[in-house]
């Protein structure tokens, strides 16, 4: 006997695109109303062929919705001291409201540095601890929530999934995903557990969840027998698997066995074109919060 | 038939003079060494009896271990600035490396303001949110760690309590006591669920912790039910209860059901005499980190 895959697919890839209608509203609105355009600013420094293709998306995903983008690209063997300076400089810039420096940075750079020197107000990753604090704590307000992981619970609201009360499972603690998602879930009144490279038998606690956010880059980890019938699956995994019948030798699955766990979820995201165009979605949202923040524009 | 209390107690009254006198012989190896005497000063507004008696109570605990402590009381119906000035003098006190504005503040004042004037450096309760930021995130380090959580996961290592990859339950998510101690556990590699108020189920939840950590306020609402055998449980709470036979008519207990947990528990923490004496032995710890670490010593 055959089980069909019967899960709703949570599409990433429309939801995104509908994100981004709004914001392009949004950001006419502003412009009409007070003449403000936001601006983001992304500080490339190497090299890297992938950070490249980052930048790329994200300068094209920037001008598709109306946002000012301005670039800089620095040698591999710059200084720290040259990229704090255009950090500062684009902290005193008034039309760039948001910041980003695209990791990972040359090895001979202190990342926490680096990313420390942008001010609060432009950090739309989120990522400092400040604003990292402010998300962990009851009553506290975070400037910003970090993209990925905002991206995830967005997915959530607008497919209508219920988080208030549900068991939710988060697989993976790093900074940038799974630490802010399950601070993000336990603000939406889930109970929330976090399963981990030292966690005992994480199949069975993953078991008792009814929201799964698996984020730890280990190709087909969480099998069916991991998930309870009827839970929702977001999966952040972006992982090459070789793949010979694939023209470039390689194509992409996530964390979760998306083939098994279709058949045993009621939703679930694909990956590529799940959660991934969300997060950049959400950087243009964070610089169009920013942009209105700063502008007190409502 | 009837079971005997098996449970071990963990005893924080002991634990916390054996953290004290280890705190007065740092104290004494520091003023030998550079004539610096840490010092703790406490701002306490209107007349709570309450506020006066913790008051009192961590100044007499300072004098114990030669901490020096500066008093500040105002009035009930003094302004927030004036509360504002009192905390930018003792910033910029030399003398001074703790800070405590004893809570509740009254009502016409706004405690955030308030709690984020002192200065991170002498922050020793630990809650301001960039504190709060670097303990939810690896490879980073908090200043301070939050007093009360602290003395938990300091009673369960004085106590040989195994954390890494056991499964721990936090009952509660106050800023003060149930976040921080999630996040402390899960520093230490615990894999950790939160329960709170729209849980559904806790007892089934808290039924799979190897370690309980309890801060919600309501007398005995963890019953023997909830607990797994061999479990270790910290009881944070501290609840009147009414009790004619008692001179004061009422006694304290905690949110556990002692009588029950200490049955089926491997180890408990009493209450009184558990976490209550630790989280002033951490305040004392915490304001001789700050002396060492603003005068850099070792």
């Amino acid at each position: 006997m055959t089980t069909e895959a019967s899960a709703k697919v949570i599409d990433g890839k429309s939801v995104a695109k509908e994100i981004r209608d709004e914001i392009d509203v949004e950001i006419s609105r502003m412009k009409d109303s007070i003449g403000v355009v936001p601006g983001l600013a992304v500080i490339l420094v190497g090299d890297r062929k992938d950070s490249a293709t980052y930048v790329r998306n994200k300068k094209k995903s920037c001008e598709s919705v109306g946002i000012n983008s301005y670039e800089v690209r620095l040698p591999e063997d710059s200084s720290e001291q040259e990229v704090l300076e255009h950090i500062s400089r684009f902290n005193d810039d008034p039309s760039v409201h948001g910041i980003l420096v695209q990791l990972p940075l040359p090895s001979h750079m202190n990342e926490q540095n680096v990313l420390n020197a942008v001010c609060i107000e432009k950090d739309v990753d989120g990522f400092h601890p400040l604003n990292i604090g402010r998300l962990a704590m009851r009553d506290r307000e975070p400037l910003f929530v970090p993209c990925t992981p905002k991206g995830c619970i967005e997915l959530l609201h607008r497919y209508g999934v219920d988080i208030k009360g549900q068991r939710a499972v988060v697989i993976g603690r790093s900074n940038i995903v799974g630490m802010p998602a399950a601070l993000l879930l336990q603000r939406e009144d889930a109970t929330v557990s976090i399963v981990h490279s030292r966690t005992k038998n994480p199949e069975k606690i993953t078991r008792e969840a009814d929201i799964i956010i698996s984020a730890v880059g280990q190709p087909n980890m969480v099998k069916g027998s991991w998930i309870k019938p009827g839970s929702v699956v977001i999966d952040v995994g972006i992982n090459p698997v070789e793949d010979a019948k694939s023209p470039r030798g390689y194509r992409l699955v996530g964390d979760v066995c998306y083939e098994e766990a279709s058949k045993i979820a009621s939703a679930i995201t694909p990956v590529p074109g799940g959660v991934g165009p969300m997060t950049i979605a959400m950087l243009l949202s964070n610089t169009l919060i920013s942009a209105k923040r700063i502008n007190n524009f409502k």
